[in-house]
C-alpha cells in the first residue's frame, strides 16, 4: 500500500498539473482575445505581439507533457487519478491547438490591417466571444470537475458552428459583388473557420472532463464540425473552366 | 522486480498497440486516398462513403486509448515502454484528425461535383499524394522506431506547404476573374487547406516518434503551418465596404 506521504505527494502534483492547465487555459482565452482586439482596431502590431507570444503556450505544453509522463513513472496512479493524469495530456494538446488557432487569427488580421474594411468584420468578434467563453466555461469545468458544465459547453458549440455558416454565405456574397473584396474575404473567412475549430477544440477538452469524472465517454451525435462543407454555390449556368 | 510472465505479456499488449496503430494509419491514409478519388471522379456516391467510414476510425481511437490506459494502470511501463504508450495516445489523436479532415475533403468534394470544373484542381491530387506518403512514411517509422525516416517526413512537410501557398493564389485569382468561380474555389481552397493541415498532423507525429526514441524532442523552428495568412491581396485602389 502506498503512504500517506507518498499519496499527499500525489496530490500535491495533481494540483500543480490543475494549475498548470489554469494557466494554459488562461493564455489561450487571452490569445484570442487579443487576436481578435487586433483585428478590430486593425493594429498590427499587438497582432505580431500574439503570434510571438505563442510560444510561451508551446512552453507550458511541454512542461504538462513532462510533468504528466514523470507522474504516471514514478507514482503509477489508478482509476480517477490516471485519468486525471490522461487528461491533463489530452487537455494541453487542445490547448497548444487553440493558441495555434488564435495566432493564425492574428497574422491574417495583419494582412487584413492592410485592406479595405469589411462590414461582416463584426460577426467575428462575437464569434470569438462565443468561442473565449467556452474556453472559460470548460476550464471551470475541468478545475472544479463539474460535469454538467462541461456537458454544457459541448452543447454550446452549435451556436458558434451556426455563426459561422451563416458568416460564410454572406461573405461569399461580398466577393461575388466586388472582385476587390475576395483577397480580404478569404482571410476573414479562414479565421472565422479558425474561430469554429477553437469552439470544436473547447468541446473536445468538454468530452476529456466528462471522461476523466466518469470514467464514461460522452457519446452521442458529436456537434462537431461547420455545415458550410455541404454548400453548394453553384453559378446561374454552368460553365467549364 | 516483474516477473518475466510480466514482460511477455506487456510486449504482447505493445505490439498489439503498435498493431491497432498500423490499421489506423492505414485507413487514415485510405480515407484521404478516396476522397481525393471521389474528387476527381466528381463521385458524390464515394464522397458520402468517405464521410460514413470516418466513424471507423473513431472507434479505433477510442480502443487506442481504452488499451493504452489499460496499459499504464495495470503495468506501469517505465522509461521507454512508457514513452511508447504515451506516443500511442498521442498519435491516435493525429490520426483521428486526419481522419476528420480527410471525412471534410470529401464532404466538400460532394458540392462541388454539382459546379463547374476548376482547372486547379489537379494541383489539389499532387498535394494529397504527398500528404499519403508522408502518413504512410511517420507511420513506418513509428512501426521501425527509426528515427531518421521519421525527421525525413518532418523535413518534408515544407514541400506541402509551399504547393498550398501556390494553390492559395491561384485560386484567387480564378475567383477575381469570374465571380461564379467563387464558390466552388473556396471549397477547393478549404479541401487544400484540410490536406496542409494533414501534412502538419504527420510531422506531429513524427516529432512524437523522434521523443518515443529518442526521450528527446525535434525542437528547432518547426516547419509548421502555411504562409499564406501573410497574404496580402489589397485591390489596387483602397475602398470602404
Amino acid at each position: 500500500m502506498p503512504s500517506e506521504h507518498i499519496l499527499k505527494a500525489f496530490d500535491e502534483e495533481l494540483k500543480r498539473l490543475d494549475n498548470l492547465i489554469a494557466r494554459m487555459g488562461g493564455l489561450a482565452e487571452t490569445q484570442l482575445a487579443r487576436a481578435v482586439e487586433a483585428l478590430e482596431r486593425r493594429d498590427g502590431e499587438l497582432a505580431a505581439k500574439v503570434v510571438e507570444d505563442d510560444r510561451a503556450i508551446d512552453e507550458l505544453e511541454h512542461e504538462i507533457d513532462i510533468a504528466s509522463v514523470r507522474m504516471l513513472a514514478l507514482r503509477q496512479p489508478m482509476a480517477a487519478d490516471l485519468r486525471s493524469v490522461i487528461a491533463a495530456l489530452k487537455i494541453s494538446s487542445d490547448l497548444e491547438r487553440i493558441g495555434d488557432y488564435a495566432a493564425n487569427v492574428a497574422k491574417r488580421s495583419i494582412a487584413l490591417s492592410q485592406a479595405p474594411l469589411i462590414a461582416a468584420t463584426g460577426v467575428v468578434p462575437r464569434m470569438a466571444r462565443l468561442a473565449q467563453a467556452m474556453i472559460k466555461d470548460v476550464l471551470d469545468s475541468y478545475g472544479l470537475r463539474d460535469v454538467d458544465r462541461a456537458v454544457a459547453v459541448w452543447h454550446r458549440d452549435q451556436e458558434i458552428d451556426d455563426m459561422y455558416t451563416g458568416l460564410f454565405r454572406e461573405l461569399l456574397t461580398y466577393m461575388m459583388e466586388d472582385p476587390r473584396n475576395i483577397g480580404p474575404c478569404t482571410h476573414l473567412l479562414f479565421i472565422a473557420k479558425n474561430i469554429e475549430r477553437i469552439g470544436d477544440h473547447a468541446t473536445n477538452i468538454a468530452e476529456t472532463v466528462h471522461f476523466m469524472v466518469t470514467g464514461k465517454r460522452l457519446w452521442e451525435a458529436r456537434p462537431k464540425g461547420d455545415t458550410t462543407a455541404y454548400a453548394v454555390v453553384a453559378p446561374k449556368e454552368g460553365k467549364e473552366v
